[in-house]
Formats: structure tokens, C-alpha cells, sequence
């Protein structure tokens, strides 16, 4: 029997509406899915509100995956592709795999030889990124950085000395509370580094701004606790 | 007087289809806009072509940008967003700004205080990593390695070295007709380590693969002249 593929389905990273998030040829593959991987079963029911769909939302079969599920049994979550169906995987908001869950999950496919298919979707570490002005030919996403005041500036230190190394843009988040203490690190750095902040990018209040150090200081910033992409750059 | 706004336009990476390459929300707002930087005018017009505009494609205004532009014109360039109009922005094939020309436009506009909106689209980087199932947490653009053979495998052990000093997943390209050259350089890394490749991702034939070096030994696999994402992981 031929196997199904599994579907990486990115959702809304604001708001819950699946029209402003994929393409219509992609809303129109996850109208017609009948199995779905998700993070929380109440979230991707909402998005799929947003759509018309094939099917009565009660027919699709709706499996979670996330931080609790057993890594052992991924072959069994994989079961309706094994019998010929498609599967489509979404997290709560965002592009699967991509600083979010699902890495596990993928790579048991291509364990077994399962075709996996990326649908494009927004991200906000690509979004900022293009929107920063700042080095696209290299950069490094790091995640987050470590959390003790010590160490994050030496973390910080050491992203400043790979951008002088020509190793391109660095990019990083941080848990929302503490953007501020971030923020302030931050403007410890060179003056003439260009910071670019990514808030709440991909809401329609979202906004990227870059400038150098030397002008962010000009400014009394003060950040909300709100999701925040920084990159430094040259 | 207000000033226009900067829309980053993604475009197809495969095909000539806008509907499968952006949201529906921002075809819309693309069918409105009435200035367009570009790269190729011709190319351009094909992609609008795929898609209703509110306005004859004669009326709108195209400004040319590549790499023989002058980078003391770019105000000039940005000309209608200071007399309030917005523009778009978009490239021959991809994402504007990553690993595609359009950073100099960007930065001039965060210099003149001109908001820049990313529109959600297909980066072959990304979706391949999406569908690699290697680490989504922390990860590298390398860009292009070094093309001579020496320096080319020595770059490839530094980019091993960074893995297993867990900094997360190495992306890199390759001009095509180089393809396999430098796959035959990777196998002589670790065969633990594991090789994605990304080949012709967004396109109807396209696939990602994942495989311990080791497995990709067994195979006796010719790489085509096509696009590739390389990328090296645990």
C-alpha cells in the first residue's frame, strides 16, 4: 500500500484565521485532511473554524503531540499514514519544527520513508529577518540565550564577536518578562552595532524597527511583555 | 504629508502562481499597490499576471534594483513612499532580504523612518529545515562555502565542530553545477552526522530528505543541477 504524507502546517501567529496564514492551495489541502498531529485539540479547532472544510470538523481524527507525549510511541501517532492517509501536523502558533515542536515526529518519517511536505507560513524569526535590513546571505538563530545576568552578557559579548567575525546576523529570543533586562544588556554592546527588533511581528500592530545601539539609547525605550524577535547585526 | 509604506513581496521560488505563493490577504493587498521595485520587469509582470489587479498593469510604475543599481540612488527609489505611496518590493525568485538582493533598500528605510512589512512566503531555507526534523531550536545560514577543494572540506569540519559543540543545525547552498562535488565532500564527514537535503523545495517535484551520512553512503546518489539546501544536524 502506498504510504500518506505528512503535512507540516504552519498556523496564525495572530489572530486565528487560516486565510491570512497560508496559501489557497495549502487552505484547501488542510479543508480535505482527515488526520491531524496537534499541540492542543481546542486551538487547532479554531483555526479550522476559519476554513471551509470537506468534512464535518467531528470526522476528523485529531491526535496530540507535545512536551508530555511518549517519544516511543511516534510510530503509533504515524499509524494512519502507515494505512495510505495524509496527515497533516500543526502546533498552537506557528511553522512546526521551527523553534516548536514536531522535530521528533519528522525525523521518525524520514526514518520510515515517509514524504513530509512544508507548507509555507509565517515566521517570525524569517519575517523579522527580512524586514531588519540587516545581513540575509548569513545568520545564525540561537534560541534563547542563558538566563543569569553573567552569562547573558557574556552570550551577548560573544554574538558581538561573531557578527566582527563576518558571521552574519544574530538572532535570539527571550521569555517576555524579560525583554527589558535584555533590552538593557543590549545597550551595553558597541554603539555603532545595529540592533533590530522584531515586536509582535505578524500582527497587524506588530512592527520591526533597526537602528544602531547609539540611537536606541537616544530613546527611553520601554518594552512590553510581548513576544519579541532581536537580531544584531552589522 | 504621511509616508507610504514598504511591502516585502515574496515570490514564487517554482512556477509563476501568486495564489500558491502568498496568503490571500496580501494578494489583495498586492493587486492595490502602484509602485514596484523589481529586479526583472518582465519577470515581475509574469507573476502579477497570475493574479487580479485593480489597476491596469500599464499604470503601474516599476523601478529597477539589482546589482548594477547605484546604492546613492536609493532615496531616490523611495522617492513615492515619501510623497506617501506605498511600494512593493519584490525579487526574480524568493524572499526578499534572505539570501536574495533587497537589504540596502531596507536599512534606507529604517534610516528615513519608513515602516517595512514583511508578506508571508516561501523561503526555500526555511521550509526545507521545517521538513528536515533536525534542530529547529538553534540553526545557521552559512550561505555559499568556500569553492576551493581544500578549503571547502575544511569548512565542512568546521561546520561538524559547531554541531557537535550543539549549536544547532548548519544550512548551507551550492551553485548547482557544484552540487556534487561538494556532496562528495560531505560524505567524508562523520557518518553519524546527518545530511538533509532539500531539493527543488516548493516545487511540485520537490523533496527533503534525511539520512545519516552512513545511509546516504549505500546509495549511489548523482545530485542534478537543481537547487539544493544542504543542512548538517544531530
Amino acid at each position: 500500500m502506498e504510504k500518506g504524507k505528512l503535512y507540516l502546517i504552519p498556523t496564525p501567529i495572530s489572530g486565528s484565521d487560516f486565510n491570512s496564514t497560508l496559501t489557497k492551495k495549502d487552505v484547501e489541502i488542510v479543508s480535505r485532511l482527515k488526520y491531524l498531529i496537534v499541540e492542543t485539540p481546542k486551538t487547532a479547532r479554531s483555526y479550522l473554524a476559519s476554513i471551509e472544510l470537506e468534512n464535518s470538523i467531528r470526522e476528523i481524527e485529531m491526535r496530540v503531540f507535545d512536551e508530555h507525549s511518549d517519544l516511543d510511541n511516534l510510530q503509533e501517532l504515524l499509524q494512519p499514514i502507515l494505512l495510505g492517509n495524509d496527515i497533516g501536523l500543526m502546533t498552537d502558533a506557528g511553522t512546526p519544527c521551527i523553534a516548536d515542536p514536531g522535530e521528533e515526529i519528522v525525523l521518525m518519517c524520514h526514518r520510515l520513508g515517509i514524504e513530509v511536505i512544508p507548507m509555507i507560513g509565517p515566521s517570525s524569526i524569517f519575517l523579522t529577518l527580512m524586514a531588519s535590513g540587516l545581513d540575509g546571505e548569513k545568520f545564525t538563530f540561537n534560541g534563547y540565550l542563558p538566563r543569569k545576568p553573567n552569562k547573558r552578557i557574556k552570550s551577548l559579548r560573544y554574538l558581538e564577536s561573531r557578527i566582527n567575525k563576518k558571521r552574519g546576523s544574530q538572532i535570539f529570543i527571550e521569555a517576555p518578562y524579560r525583554n527589558q533586562v535584555m533590552y538593557d544588556d543590549i545597550l551595553k554592546l558597541s554603539p555603532e552595532l545595529n540592533l533590530c527588533l522584531g515586536i509582535k511581528v505578524g500582527d497587524k500592530d506588530g512592527k520591526v524597527t533597526t537602528m544602531p545601539i547609539s540611537k536606541w539609547k537616544e530613546r527611553n525605550v520601554k518594552l512590553d511583555k510581548v513576544p519579541i524577535i532581536f537580531i544584531l547585526g552589522k
